[in-house]
């Protein structure tokens, strides 16, 4: 006996799909399955059809909803003015986090990656131009990641706009609160330095 | 909006119920399930429902199988005067894949921990001493995990069977000591099954 039973062996596979989970973790989940209760089971069951038929994409920023529209594309209390365009929607669960942004959103569901196939057209962005002319935009605040993908997604979308009657602002770039400079890598430390604030002691 | 809609709510609540799952890499997995298409979200859901219906344990070894006896007890081929006791079914698969051993399995389900509530009685213990009289064993593997639950439980296991005629053994200790023999390389393993040696309770 060198294989564990079908059912099982499929169950592992099954969970390899996930991201980060090796063929060790998939065979330590699949296993702990199988000691669980029947009703804790068919909880996990249901919950996956569950949250699988019930949420879609938010028709208009495409963030997560259970609803046509999400809740902050609906809320009356969010300044209507700006957009700020991340490219995924834990991006923007992280931002709202912070209290400190009431504008809208615009999930482009990705990055700008020619090496993976994803071009623009794969992305939201034409979505974003619309909305633009449609909503009557004053400012894109543009929060892609700070990495190579998401730096030439902002710079293609910027270059998009250029001609468009809007602000485009990009997030800033620099040490993260509470880091080391002297741990800072060099890039970073360059950014922070280009990007330097006046500093205002009244 | 500070919250997933409820129904993602409730899926990442249900992977952070397996081991080694935490909040955030529940999010994580829980976002990725919305990312895929129905059909495969749909083979994981059968492929829960199936291992969970299907899969029974071996009333003989409590081992892991699909039918009433496992593909060990029921093999013309293993040496049927040996049992090896673990605790856990992946205990046998990793013994299996060293190719060392013939003889057959009792799988514990599990160590004497009674801080966890888990004494003899929660254990196939009793179920073992029936197999030795009924099967005629005669020599006895212990193969739990080096660490004190798993040394606790063979000790308990070679007191109760002191005064049987059967031969104990104990796999060496070439496992480092307080490790996992769940994760332990097949050499190691190997070694330790050829170095096994007579455990005297006095």
């Amino acid at each position: 006996m060198n294989e564990f039973p079908p059912s099982l062996d499929k169950l592992i596979n099954e969970f390899t799909k996930f991201p980060g989970i090796g063929p060790k973790t998939a065979e330590r989940l699949a296993l702990y399955t199988l000691k669980m209760s029947n009703e804790d089971v068919k909880s996990i069951i249901d919950a996956l059809s569950e949250a699988k038929s019930k949420i879609k994409f938010c028709k208009s920023c495409f963030s997560i909803t259970e609803d046509e529209v999400c809740g902050i594309c609906k809320s009356e209390k969010r300044d209507r003015d700006t957009i700020c365009v991340v490219e995924n929607y834990r991006d923007v669960v992280q931002i709202e986090k912070t209290g400190e942004y009431r504008g809208l959103y615009h999930v482009l569901m990705g990055h700008i990656a020619p090496l993976e196939g994803v071009g623009p057209r794969n992305l939201k962005i034409n979505e974003l131009v619309d909305r633009i002319e449609i909503e009557g935009i004053k400012e894109i605040i543009l929060a892609t990641n700070p990495n190579v993908e998401g730096d030439a997604t902002s710079i293609y979308i910027a270059k998009l706009l250029k001609n468009k009657n809007v602000k485009i602002t990009r997030i800033a770039r620099g040490l993260p609160v509470g880091g080391d400079l002297e741990f800072a890598d060099t890039l970073t430390l360059s950014k922070s330095l280009q990007g330097r604030e006046t500093l205002n002691i009244d």
